[in-house]
C-alpha cells in the first residue's frame, strides 16, 4: 500500500493521522497504517478502492460483519432518541441489554455493570472478587491478554505485559494447557488436561488458597494463540476454585457472543464462573461497550455495601441499544449457528487440509470461527510479509507471534470462507518459501 | 419518585433495571434510580412524565445538552457510512477528531492517543509519563477525582480511594489550593498559593524529585468541589516540574471542552501540560470518548521504541464523528463564549447572591458553567433531602459531600439559567431549615 495509490481523500486521511494519531503497542514513526474507508459484511475496502476479505473481524469484534443494517439503523434511531443518561439514572436501552445478556449467560450470571470495554470489565472483575473474598492475589494463565490499563495488562500473560510490568501486586501466572507446545511434556489431551490441572492445583497450594481471590482465564485464550482447552479443563478449574472459595471469572471478551458457535464457551461446557466478562461481540465494536456479568452470590456482597467503582458511561444508552440490535439480530437471523456450522463444516476441515499440505504449518486448532495457524517456525520474523503477502491477495488477516489466525465474522457464508481459505493457501505458499529458506 | 406513578414502559423499565443492572458506586439494595425516557437541550422527562431542568449536564458531561441536532445526525450519518474499524488502521474521522483536538489544545500538544474515557486516559497518561522519564511516583492531589480504573482510582484523592487502596506503588497525595478550607492556614489568595506551592516544593523534595515521574492535576478540581486554582498556582507547577524534570499531566477530563467558558482551563491560563486528558465534554459522551493528548517530546519518546498499551476502540469512528460534529457545533454556536458570559452575567452573580441570602451556604466558587455551592455544615447527611427536594421542583442537581454543584450544558440560555437558580433558591430555603434546625 503506497500512499501514491490513494484517493485524494484518503490520502488527507492518511496524512492526518501520521501527524496527530498517536497509534496503541507501536513504535509511531514505524507506523503505516492501511486507510479504510469503507466496509460491509465480510469486507473492507482500502483508500485505493482495493476490496479485502476481513479474515480479521478487526480485532476479533465485528461478530455481525461489518455495517449490519439491523444494528445501524437502531444506532440511527437511538441517536435521535436519547443518546446518553447518566449511570445512576435508569434507562429501557441499558435495562433490555442487561436482561438479553443475563438470558444468555450461564447459570445465575443474572446481573450486569456495564463497562467500556474488555480491559475496565476485568478491572472491575478483580476488585469485585478481591472485595468478596477480602483475598489479594489473582491467579492468571501465561499466554493470555485481559486488557491494556495498568491492571489489566498486569494480569496479561503475553508479552505486552514485560513493559508495563511495574510489580501490581497479586498477579501469579501459571501455565495452561497447549498441547502443541506441552509445558507438561504430555502425550495426549487427556494428559495434558490432567498435568495442567495438577499444575495449578499445585500453584494454588504454594501460593496459599487462602490469599488467592480468583483465577481469572479466557475460556479459550484468544489473541495468545486460540489453545482451546482440553474436555474436561474448564470444569477441573471450577471445582478447584470451589474446593478453596476462589472466585473464578471467566474472560468471554473474545469467545463471547457466537465467536465459537455458542453464545459464550462457558455455556457450552457447562461451567459457570462466578463472574464473566465480555465486550467486543456484544454489539460487534459499534459503539464501545463491555461489562461484567456477576453471579447472586457476587451481587449479594455488594447488597448493603457500596461496589467502589464507576465509570461516567456505564450503561450507555446508544452503546447498550446497539446490543440489543445485535443480540436479536444474531438470534433472528441464526448466527450463533451459522459460526458453528461453518467451523465444523469448512474452516475445520479445510485448515486441516492446509495443514497437511503446507510445511510450513505446525498446527491449526480452534472451533466455530475462532482459529489459529501456528506455523512450525517459532519465529515471528516472516510475519511481516506474510501480513503483506495477504493484503496485496486482497485478505485482511489477524496474526500476533508465529500465527495467523483465521477470525472472520459469525455471519461468513461458506462461498466467502472457501475464497478466503483460498487466499490463504496462496499466502501459506509464501510461508513454505520463507520458512524453508 | 414512585414507581406508581411512572408509565407501563417505565415501569418495565424500573423493574429490569433492578433485575439486572448493577449500578456504580452503590449499595445495590439502596438503588432507586430515576427513569429517563426523554432528553431535549438542557432538560429530560422523567417516567412519570415530568420535565427536569438538567443542572447536572448528567456526570458534566453533555456540555452542548441533550441530543443535539448537528451531533445526533453525524452519529445516525457515521453509522450508515462505518461505524468501526480497528485501532491499527487509518480513519478520516478518526484524523480529523484529532486534529481538531490538537488545534484546541494549547503549545505543542499535537498529538492524541484515544480511549474510551477519563479513566482509561488517565491510566494511559501516566504510563507515558513513567516510561519517558524512567521513575516510578506519581503526585497527585487529595481532593481529586481520576477515575474508577484501578490505578485511576488510586490516583485518586477522593474517599472513593479507600476501599480500593491495594497500596498500588508509587502515588502520593498532596494537598492543593483551597481557600474556603486552607490547609494553609493562608488569608488571602495571594499567600494560599504561594503556601501551596512551597508545600508541593517540599513533597518534592521529601519524596525525591528524581523519583517523580509526574505530576497529575486536575486544571480545577471538579466532582472533589470545583475549587478554582488562585492566579499563578498552575504555572508555579509548571515551574516546579520544569525544575526536576518532572511531566505534568492535566486532567481536563471535566473542565475541557467549553466548561469554564475556555476550550481548555490550562491554554486559558497559558499553561503548557506535557500531557492533557480529556472525555465527557469532548463529544457531550454521546458515544464514549477519552484520549491523551501529548506533546512533542513526549510523543518522540515513543517513535523508535514501541508504546506499551492500547485498546480494542481507541479511535473509534463513531465516537470521533461524534466529537468532530461537536466541536464543529461549539464553534459555529459560540458555546465555549456563551459558557463563559453565562458564568460571568448570570451565575457569578446570582449565586454570590444566593449564598448571602442563605445562612446555610459557606462558599459559591467557579467560573463559566462550572459553580460548587459549598454549605457551611461539612456534614453531608442533609444532601439527600436536598437532592429529593430540587427533583420535586423539576431541578435536577449534581451533588457530591456537603455540595451541590452548578453544572448545566455550555449551551444553557441566561432565561433558563435563572429559571434553574430560582428553583435552587427554593431548596436553599430548604437547606437553611435543615441546617439550622
Amino acid at each position: 500500500m503506497t500512499a501514491n495509490a490513494l484517493s485524494p481523500e484518503a490520502a488527507r486521511t492518511y496524512e492526518l493521522d501520521r501527524r496527530h494519531v498517536f497509534h496503541s503497542w507501536s513504535a509511531q514513526s514505524t507506523v503505516d497504517p492501511m486507510v479504510i474507508t469503507r466496509a460491509e459484511g465480510c469486507y473492507v475496502w482500502d483508500g485505493a478502492g482495493n476490496r479485502l476479505l476481513d479474515f480479521s473481524s478487526q480485532l476479533v469484534n465485528t461478530n455481525l460483519g461489518h455495517q449490519h443494517p439491523r444494528v445501524v439503523e437502531a444506532i440511527a434511531e437511538q441517536a435521535r432518541r436519547l443518546a446518553t443518561v447518566a449511570p445512576q439514572h435508569a434507562n429501557d436501552q441499558r435495562g433490555e441489554a442487561a436482561r438479553l445478556i443475563a438470558e444468555r449467560t450461564p447459570g445465575d450470571l443474572d446481573r450486569v455493570f456495564f463497562t467500556n470495554g474488555g480491559a475496565d470489565a476485568n478491572e472491575h472483575a478483580v476488585r469485585m472478587a478481591r472485595l468478596s473474598t477480602g483475598r489479594p492475589k489473582v491467579l492468571t494463565r501465561y499466554r493470555s491478554y485481559h486488557g491494556g490499563t495498568q491492571t489489566a495488562i498486569n494480569l496479561t500473560g503475553d508479552p505486552r505485559r514485560w513493559a508495563n510490568d511495574s510489580g501490581t501486586a497479586g498477579v501469579v501466572h501459571f501455565f495452561g494447557p497447549y498441547r502443541y507446545r506441552s509445558h507438561f511434556h504430555a502425550e495426549t489431551e487427556q494428559q495434558e488436561c490432567e498435568r495442567a490441572l495438577e499444575h495449578l492445583a499445585q500453584v494454588i497450594e504454594l501460593e496459599g488458597p487462602r490469599t488467592i481471590a480468583a483465577v481469572l482465564l479466557e475460556a479459550i485464550p484468544g489473541t495468545a494463540g486460540i489453545m482451546v482447552p482440553p474436555p474436561g479443563y474448564l470444569a477441573g478449574v471450577r471445582e478447584l476454585c470451589d474446593r478453596h472459595g476462589i472466585v473464578l471469572i471467566m474472560d468471554e471478551v473474545m469467545t463471547g457472543f457466537g465467536r465459537t458457535g455458542a453464545w459464550f464457551v462457558s455455556g457450552d461446557e457447562g461451567v459457570v464462573p462466578d463472574l464473566l466478562t465480555f465486550a467486543k461481540g456484544v454489539n460487534s465494536g459499534y459503539v464501545p461497550l463491555g461489562g461484567v456479568a456477576i453471579s447472586e452470590h457476587i451481587a449479594a456482597h455488594f447488597a448493603e455495601r457500596p461496589y467502589p467503582g464507576g465509570l461516567t458511561y456505564s450503561g450507555h444508552p446508544l452503546a447498550c441499544a446497539a446490543a440489543v440490535a445485535s443480540i436479536t439480530a444474531m438470534e433472528d437471523e441464526g448466527v450463533v449457528g451459522n459460526a458453528r456450522r461453518i467451523g465444523a463444516e469448512v474452516l475445520g476441515p479445510e485448515l486441516a487440509k492446509l495443514a497437511a499440505r503446507h510445511p510450513s504449518v505446525g498446527e491449526v486448532r480452534g472451533r466455530g470461527v475462532f482459529w489459529a495457524v501456528e506455523l512450525a517456525t517459532a519465529a515471528a520474523d516472516v510475519m511481516p510479509d506474510l501480513v503483506g503477502t495477504a493484503k496485496r491477495l486482497g485478505l485482511l488477516p489477524f496474526t500476533n507471534a508465529n500465527r495467523i489466525h483465521v477470525v472472520p465474522p459469525c455471519t461468513i457464508t461458506e462461498a466467502e470462507a472457501r475464497d478466503g481459505l483460498a487466499l490463504l493457501d496462496q499466502v501459506l505458499d509464501r510461508a513454505d518459501e520463507l520458512v524453508a529458506r
